[in-house]
């Protein structure tokens, strides 16, 4: 065995897409197989079997033709890829083995060869839920992370609003910011994933921007005394309103602006000159620039995860076939929680 | 002589502006007087003689009622205040004494009887032309150098662009640019702007943004391997443009947005997804946070100020009378080089 070929079924992208993405954009291939063994003259490669794959919302940037440098585009008719949890069936990488597990850039398909190993990690810590690495201790876990600690650098007792605040990095963040002894405020789109984010995530309050007429009032009723850290995760309309109750000196991170992925024309941000006035720092990045830091962070969430400290919600969807209904609802805000699609259970 | 009163002629703001100001905004008072000497009982203030006064982009924002805490409004009725250098004329700090020579916050009036003396610095290099202090040597130059080495960190090769850059800020961080190694074009308002970037103060290259119909394309032109400094001044469209023009980890430096200062309504940004996919920093700043590097920013300047490195342009009117139209001019780009206002010849 190893030899033969077995079926090996892919989810593709049918072709770059306009506007909100729908589960037609894709297929489920069910033709295609892979051999279970490396070619002999593979030179630093894995071939894995994939456990759970990742929802992420940078993923609908890459369903459309490129514009920028950044993140590059899915090939249509190919499998598309993302963040994933596998485990190593083959391997010519030196720093990987038969039987690893491993999180990172992975095809999605129900096994998948990587050529291009830069963004794997190999699973240390086997004893907490794999789906994790997609999210609390995966990308999305290092995104909090990086955006919090290295972009915002919080200081007790500041004020901090995250939007998108449900989602697999505006939970940890939250969390991080009450670890932290910060105030945290945070937005989300349904009564449910507010709860969550009170009852659950210990946010100081939060509140559904849907429900809010006046986003500017809405943030001065929870910060009358203004905002000193701003995690940006959806743009547009409140991003203008968080400008406008930001504090002197306030940082904002921009991890990213889902309101507006959807949009063939970006929303106008039009108080920009708040950034003068107070003095304002407003920094993009993006998470591959910080995974030199991925010990460290695990050496900070480990221990809180293992006793209770941060807590976690994922919504699991059960089989590749489910990946592009729940990847196209990301975009709607179906999820509660981190999105995942669960591939195989070994 | 001293105890008695001298006529003291003083520019009033009527009342709040709103749109683009005019002229009839503002009122030659001729009928004050006041006593060249301080009052017994007067404390840590001096009375001064004016002989500049300087004209700056931010001080549209202070005939507006107040919808920020910066900067402070002007009070409708009375003199306008602003930097400008002066001749201390009595004294009751022990900083400064009859005779000195000054810059710093004073009011729009032949004579000024200044309690808030926190903004008064004292000119020690009188060889230079005593109106340099209300630019070059000044505010505009302590912005130039904020904005451009602090906040921007600029390094040798990297490419910058300068908006607005025949005005007293733009013109310094050009020749700050180049003095650092740097690839600079700065866009301005005329043809003969453009030339005196380009032939006076050394710029690699300028452009009229009025004869831009895509300022997009004309941004590809001068920089096709993209912007790693933007020194912000004007906003709006501009500032839409530059972001798609951004090279990675580039940082803009926000001085002001004068293209905004005259709308009702600001016009939107609608490119600032690119802030995350370019990692871009972006940050506001106001000079008084750092006036505290004065002495250093002198140490840097006054050298090449002598050996003709550094060049300033200046645009002289002459009277107190004149204020009102030179101020006013500045939001139509009448100017060219730094606007001032000269008072009195001593």
């Amino acid at each position: 065995m190893g030899e033969e070929e077995v079926s090996n079924k892919q989810i593709i992208l049918k072709d770059y897409v306009h506007g909100f993405p729908k589960e037609s954009d894709f297929l489920l291939k069910t033709s295609s197989t892979i051999k279970l063994k490396l070619p002999y003259d593979s030179h630093d490669a894995v071939l894995v079997k994939n456990l759970y794959l990742s929802c992420d919302p940078y993923m609908l940037n890459r369903m459309r033709e490129a514009d920028a440098s950044y993140p590059t585009p899915f090939t249509p008719g190919s499998p598309i890829n993302g963040y994933g949890v596998s485990r190593v069936v083959d391997s010519s990488h030196t720093s990987f083995s038969k039987g690893d597990l491993i999180w990172g850039i992975t095809g999605w398909e129900e096994y998948s060869l990587i050529t291009d190993t830069s963004l794997l990690f190999k699973i240390q810590d086997a004893d907490l839920p794999l789906s994790y690495y997609t999210g609390l201790l995966g990308m999305p876990g290092m995104t909090a992370y990086a955006g919090f600690y290295e972009v915002c650098s919080p200081k007790k007792g500041e004020t901090v609003f995250v939007s998108a605040a449900s989602g697999a990095v505006g939970q940890l963040v939250g969390q991080f910011a009450k670890l932290m002894g910060c105030y945290v405020v945070g937005s989300a789109g349904s009564k449910d994933k507010v709860d969550l984010l009170i009852n659950k995530f210990g946010f100081d309050a939060a509140f559904n921007y849907k429900e809010e007429e006046d986003l500017n009032a809405a943030l001065k009723r929870y910060f009358p005394d203004g905002i000193d850290i701003y995690f940006e995760n959806v743009g547009g309309k409140m991003l203008d309103a968080v400008l406008l109750n930001m504090r002197l000196r306030g940082r904002i991170a921009v991890c990213g602006m889902i309101s507006q992925y959807n949009l063939e024309e970006h929303e106008g941000v039009s108080n920009l000159f708040c950034l003068v006035i107070k003095r304002i720092r407003m920094e993009g990045f993006v998470v591959p620039d910080y995974y030199h830091l991925y010990p460290k962070f695990l050496e900070l969430v480990l221990p809180h995860i293992r006793d209770g400290k941060l807590t976690y919600v994922e919504d699991i969807a059960q089989g590749l076939e489910s990946g592009p209904a729940a990847l196209v609802g990301l975009f709607s805000g179906r999820n509660v929680g981190k999105q995942v699609v669960a591939v195989a259970h070994e």
